[in-house]
């Protein structure tokens, strides 16, 4: 009998609960301010833009939530995930180290994002909303959300950043394939959009101006919410299904993880993956080394400021308290586009600041490489994002060659990189440019943020 | 306990053997023929493009053929592959019908084409032989075959239909980032394609050019050979995997098919699909309808012609009997890249003129809207090819709504269409096109078919 290489789990044992990681650690995150006041706002100054069960669950202190059954029936549709052994990658290293990816590109729209999509378009419907609005850069939350509200029957309005809107039209298509309407922002349909679009005909738009267009019409209509991907608490709560599951199967493999390694943007994909292991680590259950790869051009942890910020470019949004390159850092053209943001989640940032995790920042050439052998092994491309996961994963597996260490290292691989092929078109025909962030930028940039340094 | 949704059988149920149906029919199928003797040709004239492997296992005798463990290894990367139950698309349609799908989208190239595809490397690679040349449409072979190259160390050499190659870059960025190398045909790189670049330099190419160019390189090359993705016995062969996982993965549910549905182009997905079936059907232990479901623009079993002609448009391959359109058919620009060739595998047009299975046509908007509804419904997005079959079931879901028969549905959902989402669009904002290949046009081709109606 030849070796199991995946690891499925019958749908009878898909996680029933998110697992909620807040009344586990040794202190409390510190809580989003009025940026007025500068005092901790209540669950109430979030009701014009999200649900209650949301807003609860952002703030909650239960360690379990009950996931509802319509929810998990969507789940079902994908989940559980497969636990996959990258056996040809090992062998193509010539490592003694084990290697595991957690492989969230099954879901329909090829991403990790459904996971908090589903419930958050659920919780909506639940509440009487009939629309959400949303922003997306390369969308693959803008994919995520239009499908999660088509399983509800809500309407989706996107506004997709107009350089991806023009330039990478396909995930535009899977959002308007799924039924949702989807401006390129700046756009016509927003005061915010209007403004811009006045001084800059040919304004190419940015994350930030698309979630202030988004929050706009949320915010002016009452039969509409936003909703977002990543950053909040209950975002990550929902994505804890990833590693409640890779916990599981990796058990039945009788394997306990030396180290986990995931890439971070705004957090969610791998605080879903860590979480749960987190909470074993801390139960005195294992011990692996947890470890968060950013880019280089996108350093918030390696580089950034542990201090209260904006979430947004516009600074409509309560400060929270995070490491951030400031509200007005502007990346560079990195293909990773889910790893672009300003700031780092603020539960992981408190997470790392209490010391439970290691973060490192690697240039996108080496994630390609990564990324490249990886699909030359395991045939799966990974989406530009996870490159940065397994490029730090592949250099543990050759320390590991070198020292004879056996490590077990398990890697969250959170989507594939079907649609982002022109990025590694760029790499294989050496056309890709490394960019690392100057630690100067990110001082000046602390100017002009309320908390900075508090 | 909710119902379950997805079937999937543990690695260790992975069918160990190819099923070949010939010996379970009730006449053998005619003999490919010379087309200069017109008699029966034998096993080494393939040889100088297949290996021996390849080629008995074309003419072979033996119901079953054991599956090398290195291609189960490869093979178990992504399969078996799950069995869906669309109940979210049966709720949709009102029906009592029970509708399933085999989904063979989970492979790395989001195809069932790698079934094939690396079998067809392993072969080579274990004969000595150093690279593989093929040609590519849209480029789902060729992504499939690159990937299957890759896993054994041969060199790849595509020769993609020159439309295909500028105006969707995608696959052929998916060959190359499996490191294939892939000529835009006509090429400079062989004599056929220099010829017609000569005699017009924008010449947007043809599926027909691209196998002769493909050939021309392979046959000059004693360390090269040719591979065919689709049409030959050996192709349906490996094929029969997906049927073979399907058919435990109903009786694990207890239910027994009464359709089986699927398209046909060169007819190796579906035939991979029902040849297990048809097994059971012709020993007695079930009795379901088989289908096959065509483009109206490339109707070859529905209006075609039951007589030997080439498999290529320059006339190099031997005689085969099929059903046919002429082998100067031009196929209208549907978006059904694989289900555009003249012919159809003659091993399936020997059983569809047994009487053992039935065919129709469909128009691509009819199958469009299926596709769109399935999207809505399940979260994938259809290639444009399965989406044929889905209009043939939703159809039949109808019927059953209408008389409360609770038929069992199977239906073969081939790949998922993340690269052809401008189809999609197309459909979506009005301006897909529905073409009927005219009956009178199939009478003119069959002039210049040395075996016509014969």
């Amino acid at each position: 009998m030849a070796e199991r290489i995946k690891t499925f789990l019958p749908e009878e044992q898909m996680p029933t609960q998110w697992y909620n990681v807040i009344p586990d650690l040794p202190a409390p995150p510190p809580p989003p301010l009025h940026p007025a006041t500068m005092e901790p706002i209540g669950p109430d100054a979030l009701a014009p833009l999200f649900p209650m069960a949301l807003i609860l669950q952002e703030v909650s202190g239960d360690s379990y939530i009950d996931i509802p059954d319509p929810i998990q029936q969507v789940y079902r549709l994908w989940r559980p995930t497969p636990l996959i052994r990258a056996r040809r990658l090992e062998e193509a290293l010539g490592t003694p180290a084990r290697i595991y990816f957690k492989y969230e590109g099954v879901s329909p729209v090829g991403s990790h994002k459904p996971n908090t999509a589903v419930p958050q378009a659920f919780y909506n419907a639940e509440s009487g909303i009939t629309k959400i609005t949303t922003e997306t850069g390369a969308g693959q939350w803008g994919a995520a959300l239009a499908f999660a509200c088509q399983m509800f029957g809500l309407e989706c309005e996107v506004w997709q950043v107009r350089a991806s809107y023009d330039q990478k039209p396909y995930r535009r298509l899977m959002m308007e394939t799924y039924g949702a309407t989807v401006h390129p922002s700046p756009s016509t349909a927003t005061e915010t959009g209007r403004k811009l679009l006045e001084a800059e005909p040919d304004n190419p738009g940015s994350l930030g101006i698309a979630i202030s267009e988004a929050i706009e019409v949320a915010a002016q209509d009452p039969q509409a919410h936003y909703s977002l991907g990543s950053v909040l608490n209950h975002v990550l709560l929902h994505q804890t299904v990833i590693g409640e599951e890779a916990l599981v199967q990796l058990a039945e493999l009788g394997e306990t993880p030396d180290l986990i390694v995931g890439c971070t943007g705004g957090g969610s994909n791998f605080a879903g993956l860590s979480f749960p292991f987190l909470r074993e680590k801390l139960a005195g259950n294992m011990a692996p080394v947890i470890r968060c790869v950013e880019p280089a051009a996108c350093p918030s942890f390696t580089k950034g400021v542990y201090t209260y910020d904006f979430g947004d470019m516009a600074g409509f949004t309560p400060l929270i308290k995070m490491y951030t390159l400031g509200h007005s850092f502007v990346p560079a053209p990195i293909h990773a586009g889910g790893l672009r943001y300003h700031g780092m989640s603020p539960l992981l940032s408190h997470i790392y600041d209490l010391g439970l995790m290691e973060a490192e920042a690697k240039v996108q050439s080496e994630c390609f490489e990564a990324g490249t052998l990886f699909a030359r092994c395991e045939g799966i491309i990974p989406a530009p994002e996870p490159t940065h996961a397994l490029a730090s994963a592949v250099a543990e597996a050759r320390r590991c060659a070198e020292t004879g260490e056996e490590k077990v290292i398990l890697t969250a691989l959170c989507g594939h990189g079907l649609l982002d092929l022109t990025a590694y078109d760029s790499y294989l025909t050496g056309q890709l440019q490394d960019y690392s962030y100057p630690a100067e930028a990110v001082e000046a940039a602390m100017a002009g943020i309320p908390g900075a340094g508090g």
